[in-house]
């Protein structure tokens, strides 16, 4: 009897965003219901437009249609999406996502599939903290081979400062959300990160594995958008 | 009759730096005494290393001795100055130093001294805030000239996420501790900077226009750092 | 075997409100057992009084006698119901809804309820954050057609301040709590509004799409209390 | 011997903003040196373009060369100036200018002179808060004859919710920075204005009397914007 | 095969606190295990010594052996459980209890049933906040009749300062996490308490309806612990 | 040449307060004017009332014309003066003011000069914190004989938490902003006595010694209005 | 059909600690999947390396297979694991685990399990905060009888200072995250026990009873690590 | 005229504490006046009792009568004084004070100055922050040599976890107030200690030199409190 009919609202989707600055806009599953999303995606079909969604937990992939989940290829553990192919993916990995624990893998695994849907290979260095400082050193030739470092980190976030004394290339900070009492969150993280005494290291929000990979892919050059 | 002599100690200097990561090491002089900042630049003196000084308010600049005084290239509204020429400064800009309003003006430049004193020339486009959208479209393609853009704004700082929407290079945003109430000392400006809905813009601490500067000589390789 | 007989109290509804200030109480559901609501609308009924019921969950509405729950018009995605018809409502709209992002849909839909219960018909324009400036340049003709436009936005909250820098009507912000780490629940959105370089933007409670149509309420002068 | 010549930058004017949006811009003097406030005299005096500044302090007032300073219209408790007279002003008072207490008198003073500026008069009411409720109720009546209350409080700021319950005009809330200990700096009078039991009062930024005028102008329809 | 044998360690029981202040230690029952209530109201019986239980949750309550629960005078409510008759309780209520609104309820209750349990009757005076004045005004009289005002508020906090500033007597006000956005958690109630304009009011912690009797006790003498 | 005439207005004082809650309104006088705060007193001069100011600064009493300060009983480490006398001081001191350091002086000052001018006299017991037990053990049965005890500490303000846990009288908390580091600015000390594990303790907000004396004439029943 | 094969990271345990700086790494279990915890634990069965876990859930340990369970030494209480048996336990306790209270007892549990892993037996002195200062003071020989006081608080953290002042031994702070309000969470506790007046008293995170044992674990020497 | 003769109160010096647990009590002197500081030398005069001073401001320090001044040891970096000799200094330097800066020198010797007075020697490491790995490597095994290491850090205070990581001793993390934006105040290099990912340290207040001077007796039992 609602005079009112109610609807989630169609999304506009900027499709013209991957001509006008080379990144593809992303589908933030967070809050979406099961429609919204398949929604989006039948916009996507009917373009044959490739398309990345993130934060797509398992019981939101669980609630769209079989038909929708097997042309998805879905991660569990990164909570990422991929419909249709993104672009073929390069051989040399010109970035290198560095973790400090274990427990930051799926915001690196963000990071990774982001990049991978854009076409850029990259390399793996996790659970390098610097309580052990020596698991660090032992990866630093390597690390030092790419020109874009992606560093994930929680609690009082050290690795970056040390890193970004150690590495001459682009130094992306990433503030995981992994710690407690007075690292709940990520926002200490975070702030070490922007307040770092090593020169040059640049910050993403909290968590935020894609916005590390869209960084990176502007620095790169790979999305066609540098002339300089 | 202290039986514990005082002094200020002598700074470690990292005259390593600019070899490992290709960044010089700068003197951050707020709350640093006129003997700390002497000391330091006779250091830098004894090797012939020229020396970047940041922070260094006019009340400092005069409170050093005449002779260091009138060997520094000191600029009071960016509040920075340079002992021994840096290495010379390319032709073409590669860098937009973007600002949304006036008061923006002495983190731009810190921005452009410090970029100066690595050997980069840069273009400044100041006082292009979205309240009046115009101003920033009547600049839009010449901004889209450069590889990296440094935006710098305070207040809500929605200039980010207007201009990570336009161009497609790299994006460096610089909160600054311009406005009041809730906007007082740029807390405001860095988080809408970390939040932006602007794919792939990276942040630095606030009013570090000499972090930016860093960030931008990582990305551009001119810190010879780089092998990818 | 108490010997303090404990009950919820009686709600003190504010009748009088309408006749005082033109608008009429709403009932905020949120916490509110099934008892308490019911008594309120009891209340209602027993004056034939319209009632509008905000913050109802689904869980809520269906905890609620079967009797009642056919009585009222309810909607899901904006929680909120409407028992006994409001005012008829005005054939051209006379406020603009424009929302940053699809996630933004259950305030939006408070507030045209809200306006609806009230007799103010209202234009919905969703989705039009400024990553992609186009979708809202497209829409802002229409969107200045209107003396009233309430902007609905999280994380960053730019739109306010593009949106306040072009529109000369009445701009009422409603910060709203999408978006992750720093924009964390709506308070980095809320600072941007309150902070907007844009001049004469007003402000409600995070998520308030209540309070926002009632101010627009007071606007237009539809509650009967001005005579200025 | 500067190689990079430093200057504050020249203000880019948003001399258009009045005939897009009804609101001039004025000049937000805060932190601004005497050089950069006289070059947009001079950008105003060359269109004949009046001019309207804020938080302009006595000793900043002192700093301009006599020239100017005998040219503005300077209230040093508002610490505004006009500079060319703006629109002439109506004579019946469309806005109320309510205060919690004397010392909100600065941030009253920026409201009813920005109104002015803009043609628009006003009656204060001032030094009304709650803990005596009397004194406001005194005034009722004639609050209640303006189609627009701004009211100005600092503290707790209980006096936003008593008035918003009581007068059914637009009421704009202006948090003043007045108060001590939880009460420093405006933040708790700012969120007791947004989070007020009396619906649709909408709120500024903390001490921001010339937003609140601005707001006032828009409800009002006297920028000439509204259409609807 | 622990080798250390774990055990939610014996509570020491400050029994000697009513003889020392004149005031029962209640057992706070959040997060605690059915074998340390059980453990603690074991102690109570075997000196025959009444006992307040609070924030004890109904799933905390059904989760005690039959034998307990029969015994304890319940309330869901309130969440508070009474052990044993405490102090017969007087006739002439000397404490009113008054809410802003009817989610308060639960702390009025803990309120009531902490002075009921220790022999003071209490009036009940809710939903009386100061959107609608008059509510709170057509009580006043009654109010004005108690020694002690116990005020409970959420969201704005507005009803301490009104009340603060038409009462004579001891105004304690209870800060109730009643809200949402900023009034999130209880923060802007408890400020506004310390900050109102009204003298003399106080306050004590967040949700605190234990807290706040005991201080009305402590008032009223009837602790037999004042001697002046 | 100012077009409207500003000033700052005329206080609208609250001199019904006595007769209505029996608590004289003080002129807290930070920030003001030397013609506000005399504008003030010739109120007050004009009905032979006596008036109470607080936080009057050196600075601001040296400010006023020396017939007004000749007249004034001013004391410049509480910042207090009193204008006509008040009450005459009862013989028997009810209300102990007890401090955790010397540094509270002012705040103890405030206090017992507040206490003073309603006719009421204390004990001061300073410099007792819990840091060496014995200070206060000492002087603990002295205490006791007050029926209320006000109780002064900054830092992290364990003094509330020993004392309540000892005295079965009124003791109501004022946190002072005496501290630094974590403890900065008073919420440390504040939110102690909030949290307090002894039962019963009331607060005031920080450094408002004021407040708690007016609390403690509401509790004394000394100002008339208790009929309970 | 990923293209990239997602997998949680292999751990890289600094099993190298014990012999630098004589602690063995914990593995901190909060938010690990199963297959991780397994995988550290397949890791130290290779090797024959003692391995606690710390932070691990119910939930957690019911997950792991029956092969693993049955080798743990798990206490649900302290949420902790031993694998493989740690040091032998020396006789004579050298570390007293002081608390406030009984809710307290998962973080005593921590600390006590931690110490035993590495060889060092504690005494524990539980639920004597000092709103019942008796309770503590009957204790206080036993408690000085250790070299290293380790006390747990939470709510206000009084403790601490009262405990600094009377011991001269070591003494560990460990805030726990017990209470409400504006206890909520802890921060308070920590910042009582940072800001203490009682001097030498040293902190760890919230409810980090492993890293308190550590500390405790250093001041012993007992890590093989002093030479001093 | 006053009627209450106004007067800083007398200090109640703990003069028993260096028996009770080893540590003399130190005059914290922020904000003290000097009749104040004065009155404490007195009574330390009439003893022979020695004393330390902190926080003596050069001017506080200048404000003080010839008589005192004269019998000053005074530092007016570490801003401390000594009044009659304190304990002999041993020779074998105990504490390595080690900081990240050179503007922490004033924390450092405050550490240092409160060491001696209790007799124990320390060794100064300044100046080895991580952004130059090497400064701190070079230093590290002299570091090594002392059984308590206290660590001094502003900005995000990575230097605690990688010095955690590679010492055994006991590790006293001090977070000083250096650094500027998300790094003001100490607060953030606070929160990175507690959090550290390295096992066992501890941490004081901001600033807090003498703090850790003291824990460091403490851990060394030079404060004869140990008998374990």
């Amino acid at each position: 009897m609602s005079r009112i009919a109610e609807h989630w609202p169609q999304a506009v989707v900027d499709f013209d965003r991957g001509a006008r600055i080379g990144l593809e806009e992303a589908v933030y599953c967070a809050n979406k219901q099961p429609a919204q999303i398949e929604g989006v995606l039948t916009q996507h079909e009917s373009r044959s437009h490739p398309c990345l969604l993130t934060r797509l937990s398992p019981q939101q992939f669980n609630a769209l249609a079989e038909g929708w989940r097997s042309r998805l290829d879905y991660d569990p553990i990164s909570r990422t999406a991929i419909f249709l192919d993104g672009r073929p993916c390069g051989v040399d990995p010109q970035v290198a996502v560095v973790s400090g624990g274990s427990s930051d893998a799926p915001v690196c695994g963000e990071t990774v599939r982001t990049l991978a849907f854009h076409g850029v290979a990259s390399t793996r260095v996790e659970d390098v903290g610097v309580a052990g400082l020596w698991r660090l050193m032992d990866r630093l030739e390597d690390i030092r081979r790419h020109p874009v470092v992606i560093a994930v980190a929680g609690m009082e976030g050290a690795l970056f400062s040390v890193l970004g004394g150690l590495v001459g290339g682009v130094v992306i900070a990433v503030p995981s959300s992994v710690g407690y009492g007075v690292a709940a969150a990520g926002d200490l993280s975070l702030r070490s990160a922007l307040a770092s005494c090593a020169p040059g290291i640049v910050t993403v929000n909290i968590d935020n594995g894609y916005g590390a990979a869209c960084a990176a892919l502007r620095v790169l050059g790979l999305n066609g958008a540098r002339s300089g």
